[in-house]
């Protein structure tokens, strides 16, 4: 079997290195990561990975003028985790989250959900802060109990790395305790305008036996002034476009924090510009990617009918593999169109009206497209190609 | 990497060889395969595929009271044979089918129309027959129009083989005529209770770089009172019930003919018997599949909904590698159902209501069940495994 190539890890200077990314002007890099004003982050190890691995973070926000949003998996099984968010959490007065990878903390029963209420309360009490405040976010394997000597042993240490100068600097830590396998963290920290926006992310499909998970905490001392609105605009157009196979988690959170300390406004674009680049990290760190391809079908009735279709052409199997052989086979994505609006006629579709040649001709980010002749609608999908490595990593490592 | 072997080819004397098909009693096996009284059948290899391949087929009944039914895909998209057997066919009076491998004549436009009105019009001039009453099933590459030339001067050689004693034993060369990429044959020859039945399927996915179809004829000299009845009910409980990689082809036929000349009832339970192995031998000889798996969904509000909940499960990519690398990931199914209610809450699933030890401990045949709590609904899918020569076929043998 020949080898492909996972894609790299990015220098840190490139962080909008997708030609996809519409990346702001005039931004300035923070190398390390520093968090903008008013926010302390921090990371350790706690021992629920084991192997020494830092998985026990947590991020914060001291000021008075605090605001924040947070967006969580849809999936009907979901996590103890996302069930405290749901029901226990202010959103838009979300002070902290604690977070810890290695367990998902998910099919666990009322104990997990006793768990994640501990956890938050821990964090809670050595801040001095309303449990209320705080979001709890979990990755890891599931159906296993979350060790809680453990994990409550950790949460002094946590927040002892969350005082003074180590706490302004630790989002690189956080950064370091959400990820499970992913092969390199995803964050950024940047000052554009007059603000500083930072963002931690992690995730890559199912890497995990278990579960895998998308996480993200975004932190900016800007005047954002409807926070969920502006992350749900730049959800849907960054993590909502993406998919490695499919595959809809159950602990999946997204969560803006901002302190407003600066003053001024989130430049218009900024958010959907970095969430964008970290999911397309996600994308391409997701289970062995090599490529990744970008499908936009448009000439659909309307939205929906336009996403059913890019999602059926994104997640076939086929046409994943057409991307990692470099195979322009537009019948595949004839046929997955075709099967997208089953019990229709759509006619037959041809070279005509679907471009596929960058499957063979383009780099590692591969442009396709089809256009219908149903009406004005569009939509438009990330995804990863299909790999061995997929198969080794979700069949060969066992639980 | 390990190697994982495929499934094997059966003897002939098991074709009833799966765990979840009840065999009828007191059957008798037919090798080489007889056509039932009033069929004839053949194939030439007339060189659509090349290199000797036998690649042009028909079969037909002369049997004055012929019964038939035909069901097609429901591909929006679908081929021009597809097409014509839609707008041209008369569907309860089908005296004969024509049908080549190497190509779907999919996406060829209106030249692709009239080459497969012309194929079928070849063959009711060798047999002097009404156009309408002939059948047309392709499959094979798409986007590339028949060498018709090639079609039309192979014809007056497959209505040859068609004649006395050739067409009568000509089952086995029909079946050897619509494989493409197929690793064994699938087709049974039996009489039970004084009728005799023959049928003759391909397919196994997507193996074809361009499109694979699933085709399946059976021939009976049974009385069958409601032929497109009965044949519904048997493709229900048989190949909608299959999945390899969640793509409906746009090709897929099915195809009943009955001469009644035996004057007898065919026995309730044998058609659906017979398509219900067929379809599984074409889960088993799917891609690379090494194992087949049955999910079965239990307790669900409706019908369709544990249809929605059992297909999700069945096509995730997820569940597939678990049951290649026997890993008895039981997270991994409540994630799919999890995703396939998205939206709603179905609380955390655990191993309490999901059966997946098979998957470690199961022979070729991996039992799964998931018992929701929502209603008294059920549905199961049987599905193969995802390997490494799924992406070999897919990825590295490109057009």
């Amino acid at each position: 079997m020949s080898e492909h190539p996972s894609l790299s890890v990015p220098p840190e200077d490139e962080f909008f290195r997708s030609k996809w990314v519409e990346a702001p002007n005039g931004a300035e890099f923070h190398e390390p990561a520093v968090l903008p004003d008013g926010f302390r982050a921090g990371g350790v190890a706690c021992g629920i990975q084991g192997h020494g691995a830092t998985d026990l973070g947590a991020v914060v926000c001291d000021s008075e003028e605090l605001d924040s949003a947070i967006l969580l998996t849809a999936n009907a099984a979901a996590a103890a985790p996302i069930r405290v968010c749901r029901e226990n959490l202010r959103h838009g007065a979300i002070r902290a989250a604690i977070v810890n990878s290695g367990n998902a903390n998910a099919a666990t029963g009322d104990q997990g959900i006793r768990d994640a209420l501990a956890m938050r309360e821990g964090l809670a009490n050595e801040l001095g802060i309303d449990p209320d405040s705080v979001a709890v976010a979990e990755t890891g394997v599931i159906g296993v109990p979350l060790e809680m000597e453990t994990v409550l042993a950790g949460i002094p240490a946590l927040a002892a790395d969350l005082e003074g100068e180590a706490g302004r600097l630790g989002a690189g830590r956080f950064s370091e305790a959400i990820m499970t396998t992913d092969k390199w963290p995803k964050r950024v920290s940047l000052t554009v305008d007059g603000i500083t926006l930072s963002a931690q992310a992690k995730g890559a499909g199912m890497i995990e036996p278990g579960f895998a998970t998308m996480l993200c905490f975004i932190q900016t001392d800007a005047v954002v002034p409807e926070p969920e609105a502006a992350l749900r605009q730049a959800v849907e157009g960054s993590f909502e476009r993406i998919t490695v196979d499919g595959q809809m988690s159950t602990n999946d959170t997204v969560m803006l924090q901002s302190s407003g300390t600066s003053g001024r406004q989130l430049p218009a674009g900024l958010l959907d510009a970095v969430l964008l680049q970290l999911a397309l990290e996600i994308v391409a760190d997701g289970e062995g990617a090599s490529r990744i391809g970008r499908i936009e079908v448009s000439g659909a009735a309307d939205r929906q009918e336009a996403e059913l279709v890019a999602r059926k052409i994104a997640n076939s199997p086929l046409v994943k593999t057409a991307l990692l052989g470099r195979d322009p086979n537009w019948g595949r994505i004839a046929q997955a169109a075709g099967q997208a609006l089953a019990g229709q006629d759509i006619g037959e579709l041809g070279p005509e009206v679907i471009e596929a040649g960058d499957i063979a001709g383009g780099g590692r980010e591969a442009e396709l497209a089809l256009t219908l002749d149903r009406g004005e609608a569009r939509a438009h999908v990330f995804f990863s190609d299909l790999t061995h490595e997929y198969i080794v990593i979700n069949a060969e490592y066992t639980t």
